[in-house]
């Protein structure tokens, strides 16, 4: 074989093709693989029929060394991915008396008499191995090959602790291979094409190495992927792009803002609260899924009505007569307000007009006001956004948070204590 | 064919097998050709590649009677669909005088000379349709076949328009099939295993009746499927199933409680404040992300500090020291503050334990109190949720909302003007 062993993996669940249930398996197992320096060429989902689970894993181990089935392993009538594999590799299934026994041990003392066919689970492939599942009940079986099998159980906290713990170490005794090295950048404030056009220019210079844009909104994400043996190469790219995007990149690691600025608050010992009219909680919501964040941050204000924003935070009644609510004064005094009220050393407000309703000639969809207050000074933006309501709510948490930490670093050492 | 026409899906794009990028034209084309009857059997996921892409697209066609490719019939190097279709149906592409031309036209006038290999766009697979784009440049294709086969562009916007506009209306023409009758029914207050208890010993009844039951932080979805001819069966089940579960079913429609809640409030002319701790502001931003909100929300506080809980909530400090800042006299309060100074109809408060740090013994993480003040009286809940901090967060807030639900229905008409 030419290049890193190829791996293909099979996903069994009738839910994500009739009723749209997202698919967490396929991702999670792709991305070991992927960190084991196998390429993930093919993923194939099918629903809980034996035939259509037999036919998938046919293809998959036609195209791949390496190939991981999840799902279809438990104690009902739909399971049934055990009987699929047996005729897919033309094996037979054998019942195995220990780990029946122990099924049996752990059902009795639980006081349950469930039918006969739940010991269907001791049904074990000719010539597998046995892997445990420390989680639930259902074990794991693997074929050494080749082709390597793996099935694994598609409950997800049961696959995400056995993958690993079984699977990967019998997959690296068999496939010696160099994990590929990988750096990760992210950015804020730029469109997916402004950091395009800043970096293909760049790329000319890049032999061997491979990189990928992606974008959600307000984040653009970018990845350099280089052999084992090229980190010289890796590190010569890293440099090229910290020169092209600057400031704009706000972390080397697969993170989200909220959690580089995070950091910096924690790093520089400085407290934040938030006053929100458009985003109605979002951006608290998002500085708050870091753990640890109360270390930082006070809370705030969804000013969604004018009376919240003149009763709690001081925003002139006479300001939003002239200027309007959404208003670049008025995200400014949004977090003047915040910021005296709660006792942060910063603040950060928005204001805006989410849509789809709503807008105006003058004040369109997408018009978002974010506005920064410290003791050392305050900023403001006026944006435009494209995309619908949750995406401009989104993209306005993440346009806040950008400004707060591009307003920090600039401050330098000027912050107080 | 017994059975309805089986269909297959094709998506294409690394990004999903390398970078864990979610899929979401997957779901999109089987839930459309899932509403039209068709029985989607298998997706497959390939990267950039032609023949793997080649390969798949053979693999779907050997399975099923209709198959959709999303992606890869873009202008750039790494778009290869159309290649690859062309290999594995064994025609050839033929350049397109007409389509050529209008991408020439529109990229002169955007005044860009881009490579001539972005015409690439206009080769068609010999014998197939041209499928409009109105929203980006590349057109889709369709072979009427044996199998019938579409290539859709891979950019979500593009995909959601032409798959009703130019793929489904194909497809009618040659399978004649019945749409399934489908009933949603959406459940608060329950945990899934619950719903499963009460709805289990129903099932013996409903003959020629599928049903689904799936749970997410917060909310259980019951999906019941009939036959097209069958739609006495399926009320008689709903009937069966309106009973077991009662007022937990807050909708029969697939949409979130935060749908239900803003119909409600907007129904009875109420106006509803919140007062956010652990959530920090993620149920207001689940309230507002109905259009249309600011008609009943007025915003609150995300009190996530104890100067934010007493100064703007006239949390007692004194309740504070003795109960603790997560206690359900604190959310009570919460509640009753913000209702007072917002001046809404209605208030919820959350207070809790997100985790994963901040637990004790006699406060785990996961111990969450929600509170609801109405001028008729108040109501609150002390719960213990499992899960991580951002499934605890989530449930707090569906909790909340389902509360809220409760009261108003069992309020009835008592609500104020």
């Amino acid at each position: 074989v030419i290049g890193p062993p190829r791996a293909a993996v099979v996903v069994v669940g009738s839910e994500i093709l009739l009723d749209a249930r997202q698919d967490t398996n396929g991702p999670f197992i792709e991305q070991a693989l992927g960190g084991e320096g196998y390429a993930c060429i093919l993923r194939l989902i099918v629903g809980d029929h034996i035939g259509e689970i037999a036919a998938a894993i046919r293809t998959a181990l036609s195209r791949a060394e390496i190939v991981i089935v999840s799902g279809g392993l438990g104690p009902t009538f739909d399971d049934l991915t055990r009987e699929a594999c047996a005729d897919a590799l033309g094996v037979r299934l054998e019942r195995r008396a220990d780990i029946e026994g122990v099924l049996r041990e752990r059902l009795r003392r639980r006081g349950l008499t469930p039918p006969e066919t739940v010991y269907r689970m001791a049904d074990v492939l000719q010539g597998a191995e046995v892997l445990t599942n420390t989680v639930g009940s259902a074990p794991g079986q693997f074929v050494a090959g080749p082709p390597a099998l793996a099935l694994l159980p598609g409950v997800p906290a049961e696959l995400k602790a056995m993958l690993p713990a079984e699977v990967l170490p019998r997959l690296r005794v068999r496939f010696a291979c160099a994990p590929p090295l990988r750096t990760v950048l992210k950015i804020a404030g730029l469109y997916e094409s402004e950091v395009e056009a800043r970096v293909a220019p760049l790329m000319g210079a890049w032999t061997g190495l491979e990189s990928t844009i992606l974008a959600a909104p307000g984040e653009v994400t970018l990845i350099l992927r280089a052999a084992a043996n090229d980190a010289a190469a890796l590190e010569r790219a890293r440099g090229d792009v910290r020169q092209a995007l600057g400031e704009a990149i706000y972390a080397e690691a697969d993170e989200g803002i909220e959690i580089a600025v995070g950091r910096l608050l924690l790093a520089r010992g400085l407290t934040l609260a938030t006053a929100e009219s458009c985003t109605a909680g979002m951006l608290g919501a998002m500085i708050t899924s870091v753990p640890g964040s109360s270390a930082y941050y006070l809370g705030g204000a969804v000013a969604y009505s004018n009376r919240i924003k003149e009763g709690w935070l001081d925003v002139p009644p006479d300001l939003i007569a002239a200027r309007g609510a959404v208003s670049e004064e008025a995200a400014a005094s949004m977090a003047r307000g915040v910021r005296r009220f709660s006792g942060s050393n910063l603040a950060l407000a928005v204001t805006g007009v989410a849509g789809p309703g709503g807008g105006t000639l003058e004040k369109p969809v997408g018009r978002v006001h974010v506005a920064f207050a410290a003791p050392w000074g305050e900023a403001a933006r006026t944006l435009n956004l494209p995309g619908d309501r949750e995406m401009i709510r989104m993209r306005s948490c993440r346009a806040a948070l950008d400004l707060l930490r591009r307003e920090i670093s600039r401050a330098r050492g000027g912050a107080p204590a």
